[in-house]
């Protein structure tokens, strides 16, 4: 089969390896029909994730191709959505919805090979891991394939960040990246019934029309202090008490605490890169801290009904699709944001 | 009127100084009768808090001698608690329970000179501070005195760190910290619920007995890895999900992050010295981070009823009891841990 390999030095290839095979009796091998490109994946491109040489690709979808013997929640043929971890499903950790916390869990491309820039992919734990996007396994229409995609990672993400921050019914949201991830908690407040989302830092103009069709009321295309500053001014001064932070960096991170009202929430869903959160900002006006890597798993199940009646379309944030021997191609585009986001297509 | 003055050098006079008067329709004066000697006022007297030379305080009760013509909710004879904070009561944090934001709000001896260690002091915004112990304003037993001054700060502080961590019933919860605001937290942790209370890096048997006494069921008396190795132990490897932080050291924080389990928070209330977070460290794990100044006032009403019937002692944390004239013999043994908490009593 045909896998993805980072070599380091923003050098992907194409390469034939040997195929999957089912390890283990809670196995399931899927053969890969799509698979995202993610913005970890970019850290790991920019020398700032994953060793190289390594495979590389953790949000993709899929057809089951087989199984071992004490799997029964999937079969041969059924049409499966894989979360960018996997999870055995029965944990303290699983049953409580923190599968990513998973006492057998792990990453794609690091505790095994497996990843999902590829053909096909061993699924350990494949009942706690792989979901379906209908009960009796059929394959979704091709329309909705992108929008299902997103739930195992990039959506959910931004879920995670909206979930974290406790919006609800009537919030003022404060939305701090561009990025997928961003474009993805746009959406996710107003699923949650936020009244209305700001997007902060958003500089780029094909950007803001997706952030509007996403959901945003208002963007804002300056960082940091003029960011919070505009904030003061679009708010009359109160901020807001939902502020979810999607970027990573140090500075993103700092700006979102300034955007924060007293008693408010960051939820932060961006890997933090060199975030360093002092203390003292956030306890005389109670700003809280909550969020990290989201249990896409748990909230799945959730979700695909809003994707399968197209309510929330998240596919969106897929704006270019490439063939996987095009890898590197996708990766200098979104290296470079000339793509939000790519689809690797490999059906 | 006599009052604490500090000048910095850890020295304390008591001097005399012009009495309070009412300057605003919304002002009472009230005549103080106990207060109480704080955490933070010893980071004042060891140079790390408000500028010397200042008046001191901020937990007190007493009388009311005097309000101001548009005060409507005490009159003078009236006993009361006064916060650590004053607030006008109304505005929209003050509505929402986070008085510690209100916008007309301020700390005593910073904004306004009256501080709580001295004979009288000038209430702002009296409705929205004071809080009476019985409608009708009569006294309380002497008994339970030194508890409804515990509410004016401490015992709330405490309160606020198992609030903001979300503790309930059942719940294992590690207080990390064995000054008066950890033993508080203790306290509070078993009035939410809590099945089991591990108290961590408590090291005096005198304050092990009094931890017993508030309610902790286990005390590890290590600090930083050890005491994350011991409640590893004591845990069987489960860690909490609620741990309550209340010494506000960079160790004292990191190292309650370190015990929190995966989707666990960290309710803090120590007023954070040097405190950073490596926010990667709460990522993979989903730790929150929760708490921060407490809004005493918003707590008091609910717990009252539990001090004057007896139900809980928190006034228990003031073990020796000075007067005014020995508050530098208060401060000095709070500075070198003879006394966990002073009470200044001035009837």
């Amino acid at each position: 089969m045909k896998t993805a390999i980072y070599h380091g030095n923003k050098t992907m290839t194409v390469e034939d390896v040997p195929g999957p095979v089912i390890e283990q009796p809670t196995d399931a091998i899927v053969d890969i029909e799509y698979a995202g490109v993610c913005g970890s994946d970019l850290w790991t491109y920019r020398g700032q994730g994953a060793q190289a040489p390594c495979r590389i690709g953790h949000e993709f979808v899929g057809i089951v191709r087989e199984v071992g013997a004490d799997v029964s929640s999937v079969k041969p043929g059924d049409w499966v959505m894989v979360p960018f971890r996997w999870s055995d499903g029965t944990c303290e950790y699983c049953r409580r919805g923190l599968e990513t916390s998973c006492v057998h869990g792990g990453f794609w491309s690091r505790e095994i090979p497996w990843a999902g820039q590829a053909e096909a992919a061993r699924i350990p734990y494949a009942d706690g891991t792989l979901v379906k996007a209908y009960d009796d396994g059929h394959r979704p229409d091709d329309a909705v394939i992108p929008s299902l995609l997103t739930l195992t990672d990039v959506f959910t993400t931004g879920y995670h960040a909206a979930v974290s921050a406790g919006v609800g019914d009537g919030d003022t949201v404060i939305v701090v990246g561009d990025g997928a991830v961003g474009l993805s908690a746009i959406m996710a407040a107003k699923l949650l019934g936020a009244a209305r989302v700001i997007n902060a830092g958003s500089t780029h103009e094909e950007r803001h029309a997706l952030a509007r069709t996403f959901g945003a009321d208002d963007i804002i295309s300056t960082r940091g202090e003029d960011a919070v500053a505009d904030i003061r001014s679009l708010t009359d001064g109160a901020m807001a008490s939902r502020v979810l932070e999607c970027v990573g960096s140090a500075q993103s991170f700092s700006t979102a605490i300034d955007m924060a009202a007293p008693g408010g929430t960051v939820g932060y869903v961006g890997l933090p890169h060199g975030v360093s959160i002092d203390a003292k900002r956030l306890f005389f006006s109670n700003i809280r801290i909550a969020g990290g890597m989201s249990p896409a798993h748990h909230y799945i199940a959730d979700l695909v009904p809003s994707v399968l009646s197209g309510s929330i379309n998240p596919g969106f944030v897929y704006n270019r699709t490439y063939t996987l021997d095009q890898i590197g191609q996708a990766y200098d585009d979104m290296d470079n944001r000339r793509v939000i986001k790519p689809l690797i297509r490999l059906v």
